[in-house]
């Protein structure tokens, strides 16, 4: 993505340090308000951005899914808390990730797989140092994330936060296979609107009759695809959907297929609540037959 | 409204950028952090305030009475950014409007309706500079309301945003009818206590024994009305009710009518919830007999 | 809480003032939005910190507890605005309550009962000063807390935010009595994961085999006591509990008692819902068995 536009001069956000979380803890509680206090005692100046507290909880793929939706859109070195950690308080490691363009922060469980699949990793560290003197065994999101990423914000640099790690642990990742006439993948995730998110992308419209696929969950290299948008048709159980461009493509309470705004393969009612209307649930299996006419 | 209180000088919040936000997008997924994330990216320094992200989905009506709940409020030269857009990709306009003490940014679909028949509109123009450059056909709070509005934050000129617009699409005013011994109007709201709120209003305290309303709905010239409270009724459907000055007015557990904090006239229980006792939902006809005794 | 880490230099938190707000609003109308909008209009470089807005309507027991939780790790000097207020638009007053690294401001219902039992209070005014013009009867988290609240931030002293008050109302403690062989106290919350949390507390591990309990609920002078966690059962109803010092002390799926992030004794699950499984609720009873073997 590239911000800049009509040559207006950029601004330099890595002047106003940004953090942004991402938890399963809810808002119903103070625990997301405590890591906020935690923070701004140590950086007061950073601007905390929440992505969403309403991961279901201890459901890491989740968040490693809306977590890749988010990155790209996220300031130059914003450093991204997530904390879904079924594993507080047992052996899993406490890690910081340093990518091109952001550093995340997060328990070794394989809640950063996807973004680590999509975005080189640079280095990685064991969060040790810059940490609350007494660290809980059920709140490490308090006592070792937000601190950490506090203190990377207000100037502490990467490597002094602990010993350096050599891998992450990885998630599988969610189902996707290229076949000559249709591609088969899943649903990974239900919206607030009851859009059907699949695994199939990433796709974007080269023009209004050409679709380019670059498959996000295969095995690197990546090839490009060119899909012919006219001659699809998307298949979820016993239901099949044209695709479209826009949600008006279709009338009121119609649905349709169509590419979302993270560039994923998407099944939604214009105006309505796909996953209600027709039972759908993450998991299910999504067929895109690329040659039907 | 004023906020300037003991003769203490004002400070000025428009060195402070300010940009409030308003959706129906819900915080489960990261569609309000990532607007967020592209606003910072473009001017990390801005405050952002959050209106509500619960509008229900598409409901351009509640969104408008939100707005105008908020607006008096509002720190000087606020950006407000409505993004409930059940037409996001059809040819519905992006437009920002300029009133006398904020700025507005949304889809020109009705929703600043309300807030637009009690200010008066300087200017109207469709956002077409300042965008993302790559402009998805789902989401256009974060390609096109985000940036627009963190690039004036940051200092681009109003008339830069793009080519001046005429009118903006309007919704129907909430019912609302005077007669000589009563007023008719609607519920317009539910809120979280499930205090029920009209189309009655704007009403005033002049003394605990005159209200003065101004009635909000209506088309201009606006014509001031006196009333006195103690020959009022309220009735939704079956049920009457008395006004009262404050909820404690009446015991615990039981109704009233009264005046709410935006000034319309309101049925509560004390320390309970009307809606759901009485079962009144938005669109219920309201009456406010006047002469009663 | 000491929060500075190896030498490094704290920063002054103080230089940003900080207002935290734990309210009853929820957060799908306008009221936490509005509040927000008339902090900055008054102090527009306060961060604002959202402790929760998701007290059950008029819960003051819950608010009292949830601060509790977050007091002791505010940055120095935040300004904490507690908005629980059955009594709105009654003769209760509005306060402001100086503690030694807090200001509190809520209205004197006991919502800052358990906090001021263990934090000494330095002083304490009702709020006449510094608030908006026009008072509503029905919204003083807007109309009085909030204004409050920013003006302190923006350098107004305590003391003239009104004349000095001598007591401020007092909830009952939570249940908690300690005999030779076993405590009694009740359940005082219950989380978004289930987890059930117990006055009993502040306990905390000395070494993994020695618990040290400093009751917060009871009488001041507080005795400290010994307890050894081996020898320890926890009951609830007819179900019985093993304390553990994590989560993961036991299998996914099984349950256990710990000493949750607050440093209360909690009954939980791992990876599951203590509540839901057996149905607990707050004011349940609760025995810790000291000498069991």
């Amino acid at each position: 993505m590239n911000i800049m536009v009509n040559n207006v001069e950029k601004p330099k956000p890595q002047d106003v340090p940004i953090i942004a979380l991402l938890t399963d803890f809810g808002i119903q509680d103070s625990y997301v308000g405590v890591m906020k206090a935690v923070i701004w005692s140590i950086c007061p100046t950073a601007q905390i951005l929440d992505l969403t507290h309403h991961i279901p909880p201890q459901n890491v793929k989740r968040a490693a899914y809306v977590l890749m939706t988010a990155l790209d859109y996220l300031p130059p070195q914003t450093i991204v808390v997530v904390v879904v950690d079924p594993g507080v308080g047992s052996t899993r490691r406490p890690v910081a990730v340093k990518l091109r363009h952001c550093t995340l922060i997060a328990p070794d469980n394989g809640v950063l797989s996807y973004v680590t699949h999509q975005h080189p990793v640079q280095k990685i560290v064991q969060l040790q140092q810059y940490i609350l003197q007494d660290v809980s065994n059920t709140f490490h999101g308090r006592d070792i994330f937000s601190p950490a990423a506090a203190h990377l914000a207000r100037g502490v640099s990467f490597d002094e936060l602990g010993p350096p790690v050599e891998r992450l642990e990885q998630l599988p990742m969610p189902s996707l296979q290229i076949h000559a006439d249709y591609i088969e993948g899943e649903v990974i995730d239900i919206d607030r609107f009851g859009n059907v998110i699949t695994s199939i992308g990433r796709l974007t419209w080269n023009t209004d009759d050409l679709l380019v696929l670059e498959p996000r969950f295969l095995p690197p290299p990546v090839q490009k695809m060119r899909i012919q948008p006219e001659r699809c048709k998307v298949m979820i159980g016993e239901h099949t959907f044209n695709l479209s461009v826009t949600y008006s493509g279709v009338s009121i309470g119609q649905p349709l297929a169509l590419i979302n705004s993270a560039g994923q393969l998407e099944v939604a009612v214009n105006n309505g609540n796909a996953a209600a209307t027709f039972g759908f649930a993450v998991g299910d299996a999504v067929i895109l037959k690329l040659n039907e006419s």
